[in-house]
């Protein structure tokens, strides 16, 4: 490959802060120099790349768990690619790996400054950047380890037809809890009850959550994953059974939002029923992402676990799909498939 | 004795639905039959009443982990007594005794119907009342079992000169904990550092309390044992480190208010520190109270646990002890010495 018929290598970065929801100008769209890989390095040309809830604080001036995403640079996220240039035994041209990849269409990685981990043969990029990627070890720890839903315990997850939520309460079920989804739109709910085995779904946008809640837990929520934070956290809170859990995972309902926000007016309630309010992050577990791997596996395998991605095709469609997934118009993960 | 001797049996009962402060006009001091023991009772002599924060829940219509006391019956609570009549073998005239009472200066029990717990010969009514009583054991367990302390931890209690913030901050330090009190004057917040060994307190009523806990927990607080709700508990988020626990045991601060309080605005920091917001009651643990109380009794006799009472003399003085309590008037235990 010579330099004059070398691909454009095209980066997103930040352009601005967003002031509430993201805008398709809160992003550059930026020719880089196609990058040559040195000696132990490789090229990899991005296949896939994922957008999730947490990018929204990774845009703001904000120290949280990661710093915060500078303007002019590179916008961070994770993707799937493969080697198409290789000085790494390890990393034979054609190898496909996934990693914190960032908004390029090309990186040049000795594997370990950007770290990259291969993919087995048999796992397609979209999986790997779902279930089998951060997403369904977020689904996993939060709620096998937070939420510890027992057998016959009554398991409420917000955000439900989303790529962690969906995995969640999957999870749960599989534990023999049965399980509630809520989830915005009449499609997203049908999924939930009718693919993934969940017991029961609550469209958000067009039922009286709070009144479906109490409905459908008349012995109270025994573990609830919540996503969105917000009135549907207080909802949760008003609900709970004798020695709750609540696994705190997101709360995207508050991402889009500026100024201080009011916080779970029922959090006393953790009081009255002994019960927890947990926060987590996945990275926390990383030594025991083996065996997380290893359960996702065996449930794809056997079918118990289900799975959906909504993508979009084109990498200039990045910004439009963090969108999207703030507007709620993605079922199971949202990606986008940077060659179409 | 008989009728014509019997002295008065006054009672209080609930007059009305706190609004706001409680007030003394909250409750009526009214006078009932002398009660007679019956075949298997005893005929108990109120000698000590405790005042609790709890005890403003219990006065509102409304159910949470008791159901409230109603309008015209005697008002809830803990107290000591001596057994002036017997037809009970298993607790002869002399003994001392402890359970729920009531406001009310005698009362009849088989021992059952009315739980009486008899008193070791060593303990002083105060010390039933407090450090050996559920306000110890609810520090106890709050403390060891919900913040689970661990060596050079930074353990921050509010409400921290109250009978129970007094107990948990000091079994944090025995634990190897450095303890940060805070509490609402200068008197107090001396009794913390000078006598009960607290490595600082806080004067929330002149200090910048944001500015004094940033300061003082500068690599953040790994337990919080929460009395007061409000904006102590928004700070304490604030300065969380890393897989904090909150234990929450009150909220004195909502007590008295009415309508819908805010929540905890900075709840979200539980995800980026990975911590837990816990609530707990301490009956839950009735069945662990021997383990409690030998250890209890253990600090005592080292002298490495130190207790207080503030005692109102006679029992007419029993709303003012409450109303006492809410304005944080009292060091240590609020109680009421029945017959002065």
């Amino acid at each position: 490959m010579t330099k004059s018929s070398a691909p454009c290598n095209q980066h997103f970065v930040l352009a601005s802060r967003p002031q509430g929801e993201v805008k398709p100008t809160d992003f550059n769209l930026v020719d880089r120099p196609m990058p040559q890989p040195g000696k132990g390095e490789v090229l990899v040309e991005t296949t896939y790349l994922a957008v999730e809830p947490a990018m929204r604080g990774w845009m703001e001036d904000r120290e949280s768990y990661v710093p915060p995403v500078k303007i002019g640079e590179l916008m961070r996220g994770q993707g799937t690619g493969v080697v198409i240039e290789s000085d790494n035994p390890a990393l034979p041209v054609g190898t496909a790996v996934s990693g914190m990849i960032g908004w390029r269409r090309y990186l040049v990685s000795d594997g370990r400054n950007t770290p990259l981990q291969k993919l087995p043969e048999a796992t397609v990029p979209a999986t790997a950047l779902n279930v089998l990627g951060l997403t369904g070890l977020t689904a996993w720890f939060g709620m096998l380890d937070v939420g510890v839903p027992k057998k016959d315990d009554t398991v409420l997850v917000s955000g439900a037809a989303g790529a962690t939520g969906s995995v969640a309460g999957q999870l749960a079920r599989i534990a023999g809890a049965r399980v509630i989804g809520i989830a915005g739109g009449k499609d997203k709910c049908a999924w939930l009850t009718q693919e993934l085995g969940f017991d029961a779904a609550i469209d958000y946008k067009s039922e009286d959550t709070a009144g479906r809640v109490a409905a459908l837990c008349p012995g109270g929520i025994d573990v609830y994953f919540d996503n969105v934070g917000g009135e549907i956290l207080d909802i949760a809170l008003d609900n709970l059974a004798m020695h709750a859990r609540i696994a705190l995972c997101g709360g995207i309902s508050r991402y889009n939002e500026s100024g201080p926000l009011p916080g779970p007016v029922n959090y006393f309630n953790l009081i009255y029923k002994r019960s927890r309010m947990e926060g987590f992050l996945v990275m926390d577990y990383a030594k025991r992402f083996p065996e997380a791997i290893t359960g996702l596996v065996q449930y794809l395998e056997s079918g118990e676990l289900r799975h959906r991605e909504t993508v979009f095709d084109g990498f200039e469609q990045m910004p439009d799909a963090l969108i999207n997934l703030f507007r709620g118009g993605n079922i199971g993960k949202q990606l986008v498939a940077v060659k179409p």
